[in-house]
């Protein structure tokens, strides 16, 4: 159990507040806080936003340190009562709102009732997320969708899975739908970008990993004979393409879940999670 | 390979085109052919509107023999070229139209391009979907969300799933989002809706089936452990509530699977799939 962290409490009544500026228009394309990239190429602010008591509490605990909070009092005490937040000295300001504020200041009926913020802070690099301690992790190539991606950090969090490569053409995990998905654990599990793509995939295996491609292709090895008690990444790729040939041929086997004829392959983030399951009964 | 399904091709160039009203506004909340009651209380058509190539191509095959189609003339191309449809005597009428048409009558632009639509048949019942072949099945109970409900259909198509049962509580599998997030497979596994919701359960003991509860509760037993090589009913409630403590005694056997600390259950698509992918080994 983490302290709670203190914060001050500051009521905002006026819907155009500056200081409520970072939760303003989540859903707007052009303005949304979240984004690294804006329409016509202007740099985004790239906030990271969570929503909703659990994932919030997530937030606090994590490498992601919120800077404000805003929500509305009912929510405010449930992260108070679990021990998530205190008033205090030193403090982070929640922004402590009406519904009909929050409506108005989010732009949109947001249910959850609260939300934190937090700066990028130095992404992690890929040797540094795979330290000697690390014994599974996920690679991903291509997850261009903003649920696949958060449900993978979920279904990891849950599986035992340590650490989590982004690999080239994916989508951004820190986007506000990835985190809500992931239930928070976008902010929790350790994960880093690959800046050289396919290329870092080297240091798994200079690390002593063993890379197993996920694949529907009929020709690979059932997933129960690939998988071993050795350190293992799972690389998977998106539902369609899947993995591209020049990954599979850096990776040590092809490992396929056996699926009933006539179907299509299972949604990425559900193959992972049967990769995960049998990997975490080794 | 089934025969292709005969069509008849007939252009339609007026959106207001009587001919094509069960299409009609496939969003309105008010008005959308799917629904089976509408707001206030009216019945509805309860149509079974199946979307995109893959989707139509496993209506065509189905008990939910299509009535009409939809679409732009390079989705009916691929549907001929690929031996789902062609053009023949004693036909169902494919409506063809120009893109902006098409948008103009089911109200959003459809990207899929395509659509497929049936009346309802005769639902099966629960003794008929458990025929002496069945082997596994999955049971569901408030299940409540369309897209987790299509997603336990695509797993247990892909996973080697003979059958669902949908029980109390549960979402209708023929809402067009389900059937779309199923790839189609509502339209080809089996399924029957309980009408005595738990007694139903009874049915699957007689037939000899081991009710296996999924749960994350702590104190059940690993699924490794739980899942043999007996007639295996799964059993899986909405998340958070999970299963209703009555419907649990019934059980046979609690399985829960393993997760790590910290963290919350898996989404119940996913809880589902490892437990078909746990029960497809033996």
């Amino acid at each position: 159990m983490h302290q709670p962290l203190p914060v001050e409490i500051i009521d905002i009544t006026a819907p155009h507040d500056r200081r409520v500026d970072d939760f303003r228009d989540l859903n707007s394309s052009t303005r949304r806080p979240d984004l690294t990239v804006l329409p016509g190429g202007r740099t985004g602010r790239g906030l990271v936003v969570a929503e909703g008591v659990s994932v919030v509490a997530r937030m606090a605990g994590s490498r992601f340190s919120p800077h404000a909070f805003l929500g509305v009092d009912k929510r405010l005490s449930r992260l108070i009562g679990a021990g998530v937040l205190a008033a205090g000295p030193a403090a982070v300001p929640f922004y402590r709102v009406d519904p009909a504020v929050m409506e108005q200041i989010v732009g949109f009926h947001l249910n959850r009732g609260v939300l934190g913020v937090a700066h990028r802070p130095a992404p992690l690099t890929v040797a540094g997320v795979i330290d000697a301690r690390v014994r599974t992790v996920v690679v991903l190539e291509g997850v261009n969708d903003h649920e696949n991606i958060g449900s993978i950090f979920r279904n990891a969090a849950g599986l035992g899975v340590d650490a989590v490569i982004v690999g080239g053409g994916c989508a951004d995990p820190l986007y506000r739908r990835s985190i809500r998905v992931s239930m928070g654990h976008v902010l929790r599990v350790p994960f880093a970008s690959s800046r050289e793509w396919p290329q870092d995939l080297g240091l798994l295996s200079d690390a002593g990993f063993t890379l197993v491609a996920l694949t529907p292709d009929a020709g690979a090895v059932p997933l129960t004979e690939a998988v071993t008690e050795a350190k293992t990444a799972f690389l998977v790729g998106a539902e369609g393409p899947g993995l591209a040939e020049d990954t599979m041929r850096r990776c040590d086997v092809r490992a396929a879940i056996p699926m009933s004829r006539d179907t299509d392959s299972l949604n990425v983030a559900t193959a992972a999670a049967i990769a995960f399951y049998e990997r975490a009964r080794r």
